[in-house]
Formats: structure tokens, sequence, C-alpha cells
């Protein structure tokens, strides 16, 4: 298998994106890689250039950039030549971490979609209590989404999970406003009947409506939501998130003695909680 | 001013009810109140009976109640004879914390709306890190709002931040998936429309749209939502937060000694952090 790795895309590109390449290189020892970037930059980063193929770019897609217009304003840079060469096929897939919307605009531009799949959908892999975590989507790809596209990422979402997260039989569940199979929109309760024919049929394995409030419980492996609303559930948890822990630091800076004290001792494990929050908010600034 | 109260709707009837009336009345010595519940327990409950007239039912709604039946079923509960009292003028207003749904329906069919709004949206205040708060609406009346109802929401929230929480010109935003004016599904681009119509007509003050990321650091005094992103993103606040509370509690409680001590310390300050969680937490169990 070759992968083509645009090195420039991220907020700390190309440290980061090489850092993680030099780990996956360990496991991966069949894998072919394509580094798209600054060529001397990635030499110096990388730790070996064993099954390497680095291939210079001069431009950086950043997020100022127009999506739809980047296959033509920025011809040379890393992420566009990283797309051309899965279109081409000298690559079988891409990793980037630049912006969210160009990738998407482009990737659907140049390399099209999976036969059938009639939207692209935004994934991500968010923690649950339970430390299985759960995938979700979609996440913001789409602002207005049918039934249909709904059911293709039951079934992309459990194929995920499935292959990618190594998890027997995903439970599916459908974003709703209540548990039951009667509550949501029009739109939901529609891709309610389609996921339900999908389980029938021994494709998924479909448990039925959730609600936001219990996803982060661990209630099942793959979340399906349509776009707008995966994207505001997203937001508001990494939201809630970033004010929880804004109050608890500022509530332990300004306490008596005792706070102050009490804040000190548990600071170690305030950050291993706090992880959690930066996965959510990974996950969540990817598509900003 | 004649207020009608369901004694006995909530978690913890009669009992909250009267000690929040015991409190109202201090501050409103014009108002009249008509109590609808078990006679014995309001009079033992009631520091005075000023301005007061216990009305004896012998039913409750509760959550197991199909909402669209109780105008039938339950007759004579606390709930359906105080809405009607308000239907037959008797009461100018209704106040129940029981079953929203039931509350919702019976409210809609017996007083039906006020004109020219054609769908209710219920609303809450909830906390904001910059101590004001914000009103949203709505929050799952509606399953499929359409941006005429939006609209409405505007008005009517911008009515209740100015006169029932008293704040001068608030600031009126629309949730979407992005800032900008371009970003939303069809229905929250066509509600931006009419919203920045009502702002030029000087009817509120729209300040644009927000982010679910944003809402509790204060963007706005009053947050418009379609009924099933105000309700998945309200869930998704309260589930996180009893997700990270759950956490620190375990974190504290499962931790070695210096954790424990430190936990033991700030427990207080935790505590006032965590009404926050409650303020979302009872906004959200009203209505699930």
């Amino acid at each position: 298998m070759k992968i083509a790795i645009d090195a420039m895309g991220g907020d700390f590109a190309p440290e980061s994106v090489i850092k993680g390449l030099n780990q996956a290189k360990k496991e991966l020892q069949d894998t072919e890689f394509l580094i798209f970037g600054d060529e001397t930059k990635i030499r110096e980063l990388l730790e070996d250039e064993k099954n390497v193929t680095i291939l210079p770019t001069t431009e950086i897609v950043d997020f100022h950039d127009d999506p739809l217009r980047v296959v033509k304003t920025k011809k040379d840079s890393s992420m566009v030549r990283a797309i051309h060469a899965v279109n081409s096929g000298e690559a079988d897939a891409i990793v980037s971490a630049g912006s969210t919307g160009a990738l998407l605009t482009a990737g659907l531009l140049q390399i099209g979609r999976i036969k059938k799949v009639e939207r692209p959908g935004l994934l991500t892999t968010l923690p649950s209590t339970d430390g299985t975590g759960f995938d979700m989507l979609d996440l913001g790809a789409n602002a207005d989404n049918k039934a249909e596209h709904l059911r293709d990422y039951a079934i992309l979402g459990s194929y995920y999970a499935q292959h990618v997260r190594g998890i027997k039989n995903p439970r599916v569940a459908l974003l709703s406003n209540g548990s039951e199979e009667s509550k949501g929109s029009q739109m939901i309760k529609e891709a309610h009947g389609m996921l339900k024919e999908l389980d029938r049929q021994g494709l998924i394995n479909f448990v039925g409506n959730t609600e936001a409030r219990d996803i982060l419980d661990g209630v099942a492996d793959v979340i399906v939501a349509d776009g707008f609303t995966g994207n505001a559930v997203l937001k508001a948890i990494e939201g809630t998130l970033s004010t929880v822990f804004k109050l608890l630091k500022s509530t332990i800076k300004n306490g008596n003695l005792k706070t102050k004290i009490g804040g000190i001792l548990i600071k170690n494990d305030l950050s291993s909680l706090k992880s959690m929050g930066s996965s959510a908010g990974g996950g969540g600034s990817l598509w900003s």
C-alpha cells in the first residue's frame, strides 16, 4: 500500500506530521509513503528514509484559502499534489491535517466518491467514559442531509469502527431528540427506517436512536448524525469542556489558600481529565 | 395579575413549588395566585394565605401520561385544571414544573397561541461564563422548524430577555454551523435573512450567527435555534457536564492520598461549579 502524506498541513506542520509518520513507520513496515512538502525540513525530521519518497512542493494550503479554488490557485501545494497522487493511482490514500474544507472539496473534485456514496461525511473518534470511544459522522461536511446520506454514513461508520478500530459487530446509533423510534425530524424518522432495514439485512448492528446527552457514556460504537446537528453537538461538547476547565482554573486561582493547595494537589489528575477535552477539541478544530 | 399554579407538577412537588411560591409572594405583593393541587399539603407548606386561593384537585399528570390525551384522561389534574383557569379567563398565566410534553400539548389545545405565532417554542435561561446567562429557544417543542418559526422565536426571546430578565436591547444570535452569514442549512440561511430584516426594522438587535462552541461564553443574550438542533445542543452540554463531574469524582476517589486530600480541599468550590451543571441539567430534564 502507498500512502500520500501532506506534510505541510495543520497547525504544527511539518513537525507533528513527520513525528507521526516516524511512529507509524515502525508499525507499518510494508507501507510506502509519498511525502509532499518542504524537502529540507522533512529530511531533517525523518528518522530514516526507508520506504519513503520525498516529493518537493513549493506552496501550502492554509485556512484562509477558498476551498473551492485551491485546486486551481495552489497547484504546487503539498495538499493538492498529494491528492493528485491518489487521483493518478500513484498512491492509494491520502493523509492530511490541513484545512478540512479544502481537503474535502479538492478531494471530492479530484478523487471523487466511493460508488453509490452520494455525499462525503466527516468522522472523528471521540472519547467515552467507558474508555472505548466512539465514531461520529457526519460532523459538518454537509449542512443539509437527506435520509439516504445517513444510511450511507451508517455503513461507512460501521466499516470504519470494524476495520480501523477493530470493533466486532459495532453498535450503530442514530442521533435524535429522543431514544424512542417515534422521535426525530421527518428526515431522522426516515433514516431510522432505513437503518432498521440495514440491520435486518445483517449489514449493520443498529441499536436505535440515542440522545446527545448519552453519547459520551458509550451507548454505541458509531453515532450517525446529519451534518448540521453533528457539527452543533461536537461544538457544544467542545465548548462545554473548555468552559468547565476555564472555570475550574479560575476557581482554584481566585480561591482561598485551602482551595489553592487543593488545586496544586490534584493538578496532575486534572491534566489527564483535560486530555479528554483535547480529543474532542482536536476533532473540532479540524473542521472548523 | 392572577397566576394559576400547578402545585403537583415536577419531581419534588408540591414542596418545591410551594417553597418557590412563598419566595415569589414576597416580591409580587399585588399578584393573586390560584393554586391547584392537594389542599392539605399545600396549606401545610404555605407560609401565609394572603392573595391565595387553593383549588383542590384529585389527579396528577406524570411523565408516563400521553401528552395528547391528558386533557381527556386527567380532567381533574392540577395541570389541566390550571390550564383551564387561563382558558376561562380566571387566570392570566400558568406556572407548571410538570411534564413539558403534556403542558405544551394541553396548553396549545386549550389556551392556544399568541396571534401570528405559528408554533410554540421552549425557552430556558442557561448560565454563561460572564455570569449574565442567556436565553435559548426552541429547545425541542418542534422536531421540524421552518424559517418563519425562528423569526418568531427571535422576537419572543428578545421580548423575554428584555421584560423578564431586564436586559436592554438584548443581543440575538442564530445558532449555525459557522459564524459567517453564508453558513448554515437552507432553513438557517433563510432565517438569517429574516432576522437581519427584523434588525433593520428595529424590532430586534441581531448580532449574526454563532456556533454551539461559543454560546456558554456569553456571545449573545438570546440564542435562536431550530427545535431539533437546540434540543441536541442542550443535551450535549448537559451530558458533557455530567460526564466531567463523574470523571472528576472518580479521579479523586480512585486517586492517591495526595489527590484525595486535594479533592477534599476543593470540594466546596467544585460544588459551586457544579451548580452550573444543574442549571443546564434542570432545563434539560424539563423537556425530556
